[in-house]
């Protein structure tokens, strides 16, 4: 009986698929968020792609792919890059995908953004090395690295940032589903933070180890001279950007057996406020030269004194979220930091301080890099033009001017 | 060098643990969220856990855990709720437990709510069959059920909820921590979900299948009647309820594949408003009588056809979040609901319900059960009480009695 109703009412013509009128039958678009009156709207098209200055979103998924084997060309790369510029385009201003099959995800953004590059591996794969941005390269070992292979690489990769995880998981499948014929994930990583003051979302955040998190950070104009790229080396890949994704476990269980006075020497700076050892204030600037019966108040050895640029040229824009996964079997944690680098040219900016880090911070013995990737994140589009086009049309010419 | 002056610094004085002062030293305690002006406590202390009756929060993660084998007795399972109740009635108040080695991640708690529930198998290991409430049952078999061994089961289960992850991920360590010498985690499920009207908390969230979710539900009179305990079977029990959990899993590629009016049809509510197929809002009362040519509108075997009460005995509490974890290799999506039904008696009111489904519910090809646990949710507990106090304290004057 209830099988005969239901071939009946959900019988072979419903079952077609159909999803034309998806796009049109969506609920009220939210563009500012009720509770703060904020914009929940991202802009998606500009110089740069979202995701980098803008202020950091509560949740974030990272997303590395690898191109089948036989998509593993130009207008395989172009396919996706053409889905994914029109689901991004989309997606961030809060209208559903072009057939989207679950188009009331999508009027939420709470700020998505969707940042999108590419991996050293890829223009290997695609032999493009020609038009690779110099400044992308695969880190240098650090003696401090415990890298695991599952946390590294990838062709691509996507990251996802919002205010709530509903449209970060959404988008999360609309851009898999999009391309699964042409590209397989290789790892997927997220992340949380929250601002410390809700008043303050661009504000520290608190990680899992109990430290406040984001003080030394760069500020609007330096964007220009240490994010951006300025299309010196790679015409094409102006604007754009290098991400570092550095999956670091902490391990909390030795951390935990810390006093605090150690903990806050361990970094520089204490555990309430995050003001430096030297201060009483977040803000106030360390005084690495302050000591105390002939012993820096600071030590010499902790995070924020090899961490600190030593030359001007070594900032960079940290953008971390905290991890917390199922733990293996037997732990009670598996938890750490998404540390998440950006910079024009990471041997001059990232290496020299993880370098710093790697060869004497105090705070290496509780915490572990355990994935590693380098990616370099395309410039921003305009309306008509899709992420990479500019990399892909210079290919064709060239291509095209070896022929002619 | 650097190890020089680190071993003077970060010497072993410093480094000998030491949590006294933890406690004292912690940022503003934040009670109000600025956002919206909405208290972000919940109570602790009452007739009834937190958790239940508490409107949604956003987060949830349980934990099953199971005790060693050298702590499967009375006063282990005493020390467990000493702990956890002690660790619960700070924490959700926005108070570091005690000892709390990251004090700070506990000042907003953001409405976290700690609920404490004993599995069947828990009164086997301690043999206190005589104490377990008639009501607490492993659920029959059902034949849409795919369960995997790993997401059953479990002497103890912790439901903690709050409206950010960073209270809820301090919230799991602290009780992890402080009992992971007496018991391992079993497994870990954590979910999401948020209002579609940010104005209204308690009202219905989306599921990743786009559904409207949350529509029809018990209202604050119906508690006492159809979640609460009375006591009448087991004394101590009075005032805690039966929570089932079930994993079921989405098939997001498939469920894509269907029209939107198919989608509608199987669940019998349309996917933009939550209108049932015979009205306009949300709110309205669907019609089963409805027939349009002949055919009824909302099909017999759509799922809120089935799921709805046939008598008025069977209504339950659900309390559902979304999940989303990494897919398995090779798969694009590991989504569905953690669907969580708190109800007396769950042979009564959750079983017809879920055996009506089973046996015909349109969505059943949509979504498997892949897990599923049976609990006894502790009664609540009044200041100078532990969790479980008044089974433990029957346990004893039992076995004195039994001795005398
Ligand atoms: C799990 C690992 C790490 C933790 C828990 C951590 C934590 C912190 C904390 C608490 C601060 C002080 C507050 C602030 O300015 O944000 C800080 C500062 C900083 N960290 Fe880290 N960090 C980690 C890894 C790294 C890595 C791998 C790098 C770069 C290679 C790095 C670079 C920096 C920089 C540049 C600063 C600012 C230093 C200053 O100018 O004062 N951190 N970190
Ligand atoms: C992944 C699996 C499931 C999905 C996606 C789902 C989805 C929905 C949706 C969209 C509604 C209509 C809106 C509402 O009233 O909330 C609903 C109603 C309902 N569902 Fe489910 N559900 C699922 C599993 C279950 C299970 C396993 C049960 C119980 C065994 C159940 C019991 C109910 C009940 C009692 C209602 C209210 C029916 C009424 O009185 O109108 N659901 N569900």
């Amino acid at each position: 009986m209830a099988e005969l109703s239901r071939r009946r009412l959900l019988g072979a013509g419903a079952l077609v698929a159909g999803t034309a009128g998806a796009a049109a039958v969506v609920g009220p678009r939210l563009v500012s968020d009720p509770a703060t009156g904020e914009a929940a709207v991202e802009p998606f098209y500009g110089p740069h792609q979202g995701g980098v200055a803008t202020v950091p979103q509560r949740y974030a998924t990272l997303l590395a792919f690898d191109l089948r084997p036989e998509h593993r060309t130009v207008a395989g790369l172009r396919s996706i890059m053409k889905l994914w510029t029109a689901d991004a385009a989309r997606l961030t201003q809060g209208l559903p995908a072009l057939a989207d099959t679950e188009p009331e995800l999508a009027t939420s953004p709470a700020r998505l953004t969707v940042t999108v590059g590419y991996g050293p591996t890829l223009f290997d794969a695609l032999r493009l090395t020609r038009a690779q941005p110099a400044t992308l390269r695969e880190l240098p070992a650090f003696s401090v690295d415990r890298l695991e292979p599952r946390w590294g690489g990838g062709h691509l990769v996507v990251q996802l940032c919002a205010d709530s995880p509903l449209p970060v998981s959404h988008a999360v499948r609309v851009l898999t589903k999009n391309v699964r014929s042409m590209a397989t994930v290789r790892w997927i990583q997220r992340g949380f933070r929250e601002p410390i003051r809700t008043e303050d979302p661009a504000g520290s955040m608190r990680n899992l180890m109990g430290q406040v998190d984001g003080t030394v950070n760069l500020a609007g104009s330096q964007f220009d001279q240490f994010v951006w790229d300025h299309g010196e080396d790679q015409d094409w890949f102006a604007g754009g950007t290098i991400l570092i994704v550095r999956r670091i476990r902490a391990e909390m269980d030795t951390w935990d057996q810390l006093g605090r006075d150690t903990k806050e020497l361990v970094v520089g700076r204490t555990l309430g406020s995050g003001a430096p050892l030297t201060g009483h204030q977040e803000s106030d600037e360390p005084d690495f030269d302050a000591h105390v019966g002939g012993i820096p108040v600071i030590p010499p050895n902790s995070h924020i004194a090899l961490a600190r640029h030593h030359k001007d040229s070594e900032q960079f824009l940290r953008r971390p979220y905290n991890y917390d996964d199922p733990p293996p079997a037997g732990q009670i944690s598996d938890s750490g930091l998404l540390f998440l680098a950006f910079q024009r040219d990471p041997a001059a900016q990232f290496v020299p301080v993880q370098q710093r880090i790697s060869d004497g911070d105090a705070l290496n013995e509780w915490v572990t890099p355990v994935g590693s990737a380098s990616f370099a994140v395309l410039p921003g589009v305009r309306e008509g033009e899709y992420l990479g086009q500019r990399l892909l049309d210079a290919v064709d010419r060239a291509t095209n001017g070896d022929n002619g």
